[in-house]
């Protein structure tokens, strides 16, 4: 119900005395940040409720994690974990029996959305080192009810190996371009198709890279138009992006 | 129809004596660009009817443009040309008199196309320096037939005005956010709606904001998911990725 | 009134018959901001009465902020003007005589503040070039009713030249070191004083300056604790932090 | 006692023949200094008694840290270690048993000063992975006889969780605002409130934060007055410094 | 055999009756790219039969790259891996006992190209801690068939062990020049002679050097013409370039 | 002819008495620059006598290019001049009337060598705004006596009209690619190609291009092997190279 | 007289009477400061009496620098103004008739100071475009009584001009090394003597050169040591520096 | 003897018969150099004989190191190794009896050269973290046979440590000034001497400092005049430098 509806609602009874102005007071207490969160309220259940709450994992202790992970789970929300190791799965399998992992994401998770339509999130990788990121936004993608194809190891340096994809360019409806060194497949990628392209910038390189520098500046000038760029190895961000322009 | 029925369907005919070998080699000349461009046929009639061929205009003589709207035309297609100063549209109008203006946005166009849809494009600019970007954006949107929406000055400096803004953000579809200083807004934002986010930074601000590097690592580094940035300054490319989306 | 009590009032009256539902729903209706800015009410009163909205004036058409004057004027507010040219002066004293102007720290505002107390901010500058950014520091204290005291070109090149103003450093409530180049002079005052330093890195210099970053770099690692840093040129934001210490 | 008064009364009694010239010269001797310091004797007091020296020990030996204490414990002054980890501390008990330890700050002291004033500096986090940082903070100003309040995990990703610290934030008197990934805690606070914000920002983060850079940027051009920053990580130089703040 | 012709011939086939339609489709379906290849027949015969395909090794497991060489094999290409260690070769024996390695170049391969000329590549390394660098250049140009020669430590520091190769530079057909620190050699040897200079610059150096920006920064602005670069540390690259060249 | 016998038919002729020991010194004073230069007398004939000697024009007064122009003239030297400007050619022509001038790519020249070969160097340009720096790569390979062919706005935005030059591409010897923006065409060419690639980065673009920073990381990173960079905007060292090459 | 001797006597004047302790006290207020700057006096003789106190004239206002100059002739100092054009030159000279100007190196001075010894101070620039540098190093340095010689366009590209001057190198005592663009001047130049050699990199170049950046960083990474730097452009740092060098 | 006369004299030699033309000619063949070489023979003497080769063995292997010390043995040279570690000590020592090693500074040397003068250079270094690097310039110093003073822990965080140091100071003929963090002890030293001051910048700090960057910009940057730079760490750059001066 919407809350102005709700504090209508509750005037009308405070004036009827069906509710008392202390009792009243109480709920309207919170109102403030329950109308703010308004649009909210959707988006939580979403985020609550639907995948879990995520949480970057690196650098912090394992016990630290089972805590986040315990508070969660009381309030019934989902879980997904990433930059998680396999040695953190293990650790938290034994109290949280029902979570399941993903090795090559490096993601542990409660468990995966219902799928809520059809549409396509395709997912291509330059190089074969840029998989594991790919990966990070496939899971993230699966966890939260989306459909995804994959082609892997299609970089410019041998374009044919791209054009083999035309097919599955054309049937997706959100395309994310993960790679490193120099970048360039993001724009080219965006110069073949009308979908919208998610990059991500890995820090896979040498050198001039500059750990990811390099092909986050090339996808931020794609001379292509349709290119939107996240962090540099944010597989999780763009798989989270293209989950909320997918549905 | 189908490029692999159409080489089927002509090798047949040569069978048949239908055609002749030298007529579907002139056929088949072109058929690995037809075929490559299958799934960009669509896109192409997007682009090049549907806004038109868009040209960056910052830098380019006014005579090359000219040249650049008439090729275009000449092609039936639509134009839309950015970064073009008041000048350039009195100079153009005298051969193109159908292109219109908006001086804001610095943006010269053909003809907006029809409404697709009503779903709403929200833009939002943090401060009053970052309206011609904010503007950039929306008439790219619209000359693509979005509905926009605008909310401008809604910076966290005064993070209440945004809050007046919650029902449009629940309402949109897609949201721009424009900043430039320190970016902030696109965290705050994405914080707020599960709606996808393109994040704009500018160059307004001055010292350590580094002609718009601050506000985009801000935006790189947004601890709310749900974001994506494009250049510095690119409004025409938020405004594109976001019609993409918003089909 | 404590928003707090007032809705408790509010309500209270709901029940007596004393105030309809709807007028009480069109009270509450801001009231979740208001309750929000409860904390902020002083300092409203402060910003938009006190020494009035500050706008930095940079890249901003004279008509836009005739525009602006024009809007805090009619909420009462006062008004302060960054980076304002003398041009931009002459231009709006003619709609608002009441309006003053510091040519050197290039600030035009509405009036002082009453002084509020005797505790004094001292500025030190480390050359003659400073001198304009360190006068803008002294505009905005003054404005929002500070006692100001300076010393200009005290770098640390002829050290001699700070230590005459020791006395000075002693009575000081809160101290602003407005330095270019190397921006030593931050460290070196610092060391000498018990009284919090707030630094300004200033865009004077060549070369290896890189307009700033280098002082900027400097005071962010002050070997003498004590020290914090503003934006580079940021005369307006060291004077505004050093007034709300000073209160 | 005053220098200039000390001089006065030892050249009267050089003059009185109640000391000798000799002696004389050797207690002016150091008075060049002395004299100087003449401000700092308050503020040597502070540092040298109060919370002793501070030393960072990242880098240093056991053993040569082992001598500093000495050094200073011989000069009764009190002591404060910073990044000083568990092992180092259990190596100086064994020497120096008055020696405390806080873990997660990393800080090892030797007592707290009596709290001054009942003046509350608020530490706010945005992240959990900030938190070392901020207990740094709050270990340093508690040292300095400082009564502080700490709130956690508010970053705006989640902004009410931030709201609801509104009365905290409004009974503070300087605020420190702990952040890492794009840092955008500082300026939003910064909107809410009118007392000064100091600004750390931390490595956390990953790609683009540029460990700290991107939340160092965005501090320094917070659209929102008020703020300072210091160096990436330095929580005990905000301490320090919103310690002379609160005085 | 061109494939225009191909594509006569087969159709001049059908309409004969020698080949049927869908035999003729099987062999079109592969066109458009093996058109599009036309060029790059050549090349695929000398990437993929003359020293293979080219793997960098640094952060893929042993295990992917025995598979990747195993598919490689399979197809009967040459094979050449890059930044490889001394353990990976052990690994990769037991299963290919036919591969070599090269442990200061750290380079592992199946065999050299015959030699296809007597023109020389001459490669110069600045220091003797750039040889590593030049060594991968040096077996890069000999698996591809290039004869080579090498001086190394002729670094500006001591210029007559530069000059001392005179001879050896004049009788070169392309020059690579290996240089960390600050990288001066490569505008020096532009200098000298006539023939086409591949700079590497290499992350040899400290503090700077920046790890090789300083030497590419430097390579770049070669006040000498005829200087072109490659990436930090890129032997391989500069070695494979050369190669292109020297044919 | 060689320095060598030079000296020994020198020394042959002061010992037959035929040149006096005067003047054998003073042939052999020049002789260790002679000697040195050895390698660089063709060189030289090819600097200094094919094209003359290239001039930087930019930041050079007229008066002081003139200057430098008699003196090469004097020398019976070729003349080359790189950015300069129609106003400085209409000053040079009145005392240099065989002088012609490039005005696309700013280049002054004395006169085109005779063509060595029907050798081809290609160069592609990614957009039209890079069309003067590629003509500036023209006009140098032009001057020194080469085959050119151009193919300009080919960038990979629409990659179709990159594969329309696919059999130029076949038929180049050396290829230059001139990209701003993010630069991706060089490793796309480099994917497609076994000639070698010379990138030019321009600094077309604008924001996070960096003024060129952005393709040029995009080149050094190039996944395809093949590439190398010069200078941002350096038409002319490319050119210059890929002549070297063409030899 | 030495400050310790000085205040002894003082002291034992006291003790008999024949200071009065007020006067002595009013003797000994300054003798701190005295005390400090002890070794300072003859310094100071130096800078202000010998070639009086530098001033950096860029974006001083004419009217400001006059009131400098005439401060500093009150002091009857000497006087030396950098970055001074000649418009400024020719608005003092009005009133300073004495002063004279350098176009080329851009100095207004007063006066040299007498040849204080024989050594020479060799000045070498890389390009012709380095001469204003240059100049401003030379002029700085005959001002302060040095005896300059100068060697310029002997840049690396053509190294046996550099050669050329080995007899010049061979005879001087300082050597300042002037270059843009690659700056390998220092370290080529620092590997063929044994006298210190003081680099200034200059803002000449484009791309790539970063306004200077890149010459600084070879010279700070000089692969022969003897090398130290000063800031870009610095002509009057490196003169000055060289000078006190040569005394 | 000159080489100029050395080559009349041959000719002469030539002329009268009394050597062969083939013989002059194997004397003439390696003039260039040796007349190049010319005014580096001192030089010579100095590097190799007097304190021998330097080398850096950071990244070096014991073997390739013992290696090279065995070659400069061989040619009579002394030996100075920089940023060597103890156990490398150990290595050498049971081959090179002869050598030393100096733990703090991480040098390992032959001999000291006999003192050359009694002139005094002065090592200043802001902390104590600073002291390898100063230690390694003192021991460079005394290598090369100069008399080194040094006082540690005079950074500007305490300022009157360093004016302790005034007389120290005074007496020195180059001063060292060795500082991290924000290395402004370099501007405050050049202030108060006329002695050149010769600065290192170390890569001592965090976050901001960048690893050397911030003190190395602070030292370029310095306000007052006498200053140059070497690279981050380089305390035998410095070293070496200094004693060129003392010379």
């Amino acid at each position: 119900m919407d809350s102005r509806k709700a504090i209508k609602k509750l005037l009308a009874d405070v004036r009827r005395g069906k509710v008392s102005p202390r009792k009243a007071f109480a709920s309207l207490k919170d109102l403030p940040f329950k109308n703010l969160n308004f649009a909210r309220l959707d988006y939580h259940r979403c985020i609550r409720k639907g995948f879990g709450e995520a949480v970057y994992c690196e650098g912090k202790s394992p016990e630290h994690i089972k805590k986040i992970v315990r508070d969660i789970s009381g309030k019934r929300g989902y879980i997904l974990l990433t930059r998680a190791g396999k040695k953190l799965y293990d650790y938290l399998k034994k109290d949280f029996p029902f979570l399941k992992y993903n090795e090559c994401a490096r993601i542990i998770y409660e468990d995966k959305l219902p799928r809520k339509s059809n549409k396509i999130v395709l997912i291509l990788a330059a190089g074969t080192s840029d998989i594991p990121v790919a990966e990070e936004a496939k899971a993230t993608l699966e966890v939260m009810g989306n459909r995804v194809k994959t082609a892997y190891d299609v970089g410019v340096a041998g374009i044919h190996r791209l054009f083999d994809k035309m097919s599955e360019i054309s049937a997706a409806n959100v395309i994310i371009v993960v790679a490193g060194m120099e970048g360039a497949l993001a724009s080219v990628v965006a110069g073949l198709t009308d979908k919208p392209v998610v990059a991500v910038p890995t820090s896979i390189g040498y050198g001039a890279s500059f750990k990811g520098i390099a092909p986050l500046l090339t996808m931020m000038n794609s001379c292509a138009p349709g290119v939107t760029v996240v962090n540099i190895d944010n597989g999780f961000g763009a798989g989270y992006f293209a989950s909320l322009v997918n549905k």
